[in-house]
Order: structure tokens, then sequence, then C-alpha cells
């Protein structure tokens, strides 16, 4: 596996694969890679004939009190793991040659990045676009791939990338688990164990609402309410959102429809810990 | 030469002449051809293997009171126009495909894009730097080529092709005149007769700038002051702004250090129109 750091050499490196035809993958990542990362670059490999592992912790994407400086990060072990999996190029750029001196531009999405995480953290998706931008035109991919954990991130991609016809594929991969059915997240590392055991609530919440759903249940108001009563009986736990939205437009919905799909997303503070997770659940 | 009107037609053309090893040149124009343009789509010529030239009206540039309705169009004298210089494609794209129902994306450059035209038309180089990226997305250039006329276009576009590693070269040409020192623009178009006499106003005051430099005026107040006059002198101009500027950063220059280069524009209406122009000086 190859370590890229510079931006004018992973872009040669790009343009060169693209002259020889080759077909390229990214997956953009901020590192700390775990199991849901692997699964993204296996997916990647199958789509491409070079897969290139984005290393970056973009500061653009932190709120001013958000956890940028204390993110998780070891490149030696992301080394190990991407090589692993068999990532080609792993690109590890500076923030100083991403964002230099009298950085300017951004890329926003209107309204879909201003409901639900971008509701909690307003500039988050517009460091997320901005980002995405700058690398696909360093990596020059023919597919990106991304995970369903941030479900909104790839929605918000998919609609930047249709708008700005940008010519790349998005592939989004299913969420990876823990065995207790945690979202895997370079973030669990800041849980104690006593959070860590709490955390579960997430998508046993999901889970719940997935049930009462089977069971009949078409109202947003009274899955919204079970949620919250099972979230709540953990102390360390609080709720930031818990939203039923149409997943094409993240329009809140009261009220299911047969047939439709609706993405059942969730933002829960655990102890100082803030964690995500969704479900996207076909109506019956 | 080739007209295509289907975005996904011109990706297509673009991708295979890059395939081929063309090098190609896009000139994007909003039509209604004049020298001007003409002389960008020449210049495009000699940079590369295949010029396209873009024609449409964006609608994301123009304000709510601005111009956009009445702008001039007339693409069956545009195709000739075109021809005579030896433009290979001319993409017409319709604002339906461009911009399409629940269109959200916009790329901004901050400060640069706030100041002279982006104080008086303030969501115009949003428009501007958000089309551009589309239409360097569908058309795939290795160069593209601006009219120094809109001397801020070609400084907010070149800021952001660096800001988001676009790895297109940007060129930016002369303006040229009427015979009486009048920039051409398909907005002179509007001008009476007698508004087009006063209207050589702008350059004239522009003139009397460098005079008064080369004569060794060194403030930009007294520079102002003495253009103010002179414009103010034809019963249809009234100023919008004029300003004396570093050209790469677009702040105001108080004090003019030999050496260096000022952007000295302008923007002025002439009864209902309004009019633009520039000049580079290097302060002797």
């Amino acid at each position: 596996m190859k370590i890229i750091e510079a931006i004018h050499e992973m872009h040669h490196a790009a343009e060169d694969l693209r002259q020889q035809g080759k077909r390229i993958a990214v997956v953009p990542t901020m590192g700390y890679l775990h199991d849901g990362h692997l699964s993204l670059i296996r997916v990647a490999k199958q789509h491409a004939d070079v897969v290139i592992t984005t290393i970056f912790v973009n500061p653009t994407q932190f709120g001013p009190n958000e956890d940028f400086t204390k993110y998780p990060r070891d490149l030696d072990r992301d080394k190990k793991l991407a090589a692993s999996v068999e990532s080609d190029i792993l690109f590890v750029p500076s923030a100083e040659a991403m964002y230099p001196e009298l950085y300017r531009t951004y890329v926003i999405v209107e309204q879909l990045s201003e409901v639900l995480e971008g509701k909690s953290r307003p500039s988050h998706f517009r460091g997320v676009t901005t980002v995405v931008t700058k690398l696909f035109n360093i990596t020059r991919p023919h597919v990106a791939v991304f995970g369903q954990k941030d479900a909104q991130q790839a929605i918000v991609i998919n609609q930047m990338v249709k708008d700005l016809n940008v010519d790349i594929e998005i592939i989004v991969v299913p969420i990876v688990r823990e065995h207790d059915g945690l979202a895997m997240s370079s973030r669990n590392l800041y849980l104690s164990a006593t959070e860590r055991m709490q955390s579960t609530v997430l998508f046993r919440s999901l889970q719940l609402a997935e049930e009462l759903i089977d069971r009949g249940e078409r109202q947003s108001s009274g899955i919204i309410s079970e949620m919250t009563k099972l979230i709540t009986s953990q102390p360390s736990a609080r709720i930031d959102y818990i939203s039923l939205t149409e997943p094409a437009t993240l329009q809140e919905v009261s009220t299911l429809c047969s047939g439709k799909t609706v993405l059942i997303s969730l933002a829960v503070w655990i102890g100082t810990t803030r964690l995500i997770d969704n479900i996207l659940k076909v109506i019956p």
C-alpha cells in the first residue's frame, strides 16, 4: 500500500491511473479505522481496480465546541488496518495543505444540511461537502463509498453530486455493528465502561421502533414517545433528537404510509459523548 | 460546429474527447456574443484542440430586480458568430436541466464575493461560481477562458479553482473595446443614442486615473474624487462604486505603492443600464 501525503502527488497518481484506464474508488474517512471503515474499503475493492482510502480529520466539519482536537488519531494503526483489506493507496493530507491561509471556498447544500444533524451542528455539512469536493477533485474517482451510519451525510452528498453534475457513482454501505448492536464509530472510544453498556440503547430504541411499526403503529409521535421512554431509562443518556423522515428530502413524516421507506434516526448524548444511529424501515 | 443541448450528451462528448487525448477549452458565456467573447474563443483555440463555447443566461447570478428576463438572447446570431471564430462545440443547456426542481447546492467564495460587484449584487457571485462549477463538471476542460471585463469574476473563479483543487488552467483575456473606448458588453444594447455617447465616460475616467497616477498622484481618494467629477459631468451617469484594490485580495488600497499593481474598477448607471469597467495599472 502506497502512502501519499502531498496533494499534487495524489492528483498526479490519480490522473496516471485514469490514463491507464484504471477504475478508481475513493473511501473518505477521518481515520482511526474500525470494521465499519474496513467494510467500505472491501465494497470499494469490488467496484474498482484501485482503492484510495483518505484519512483526514477535517477541521471545517467540527463546530467550535466539538471534539476536533481530541478526535482519536493513530496513523500507524490505520496503515495496518487499511493494508489488511488491500486499500491500494492511503492519502493523508495535512490540514495546512487542504486549507491554506486565505482559504475561502465552500460548497453548501441548502435545506438538507439544515435539519437533524445540521440543526445540532450548523456548519457540519458545509465542512463535509467542501472537503468531499476537494477530495473528489484530488483523487479523481469513478466511485466513492460512504457508510449508512452517517445517513444524512450520504443524502447530502448524493444531492451535491447530482446538483453539481459530478460524474461519480456514490455507494452507501450498511452499518457495521458491535456484537451487542452498537453502531461502530471512532467516537465509541470516548465511552467509559458503564457508558459503553448504556450506549446499546440507541440501537435497542431503533429495534423497538421497528417492532412498534410491525405491530401496526403508524404515528411517528407514538414511536418517538416509546423510544424516548426507553432511552431516558439509561441514566447517562440525553436525547438530542429522534426523527422519522422521508429519506430523499429529510422531511419529517407524521403518519407512516404502507410501502414507503422511513429513515428513523437519532442522536443521543451518552455522558459527554454524542452518538448517532439510524435504520431505514419499509412500512409493511 | 456542433450544437449540444443535453447535459448528458455534452458530458459524454467531453469524456470521449478526453479519451482521445484531446485538450479541451471552455468559454462560458451568457450569449448575445460580441467581439469580446470572440476574442475569448480565439484565445481558447490557441490553448486547446477543441473549444466548447457555452451559452447560458444563468438565472442564479441575477438578483430579483435585475435584468434576467430582458437580457438579450439570439441563438441564431450566436451560432454564426461562434462558428466564424471556429468554436467546435456550442453547448446551450436549458435552465430546467441546469436547475431542476429541488436544486439545492451552491459554491460560495467568501470575502472576495462580498465586495465591489458583490456588495451591489449580493447573490451574484454565488450564482457565477455555482454555474461555472457545473459547466466545468459537464464540459471537463483542461483550460477555461474568461474576460478581464469581469475582473472580480476572474479573481473569484481563480480563488475557487485553487481552493477546491480543480485541475483547470484559468486564462483571463484583456478587455475588447469599441473604437471610442467603451468596453464591449451585451448590455450596451440597452443604451439610447444619448446614453451611448455618455457611456464612454467610464473608460475616460479610467484613463484619467491612469494619467493622474503617471503624474504622481498616490492617494486613492484624490483619484476617486477626480473620476467622480468627470463621471458626474454626464447627466445620465450615476456612480455605483469606484474602487482601487489589490488585485489578489480585492482589499481597498488608500496609498498606491511603486511597483505594485492596482485594480481600478467601477460600476456606473447610465440611465437604467448598469455598466462596469476596469484597468490594471502598475504604479510607476
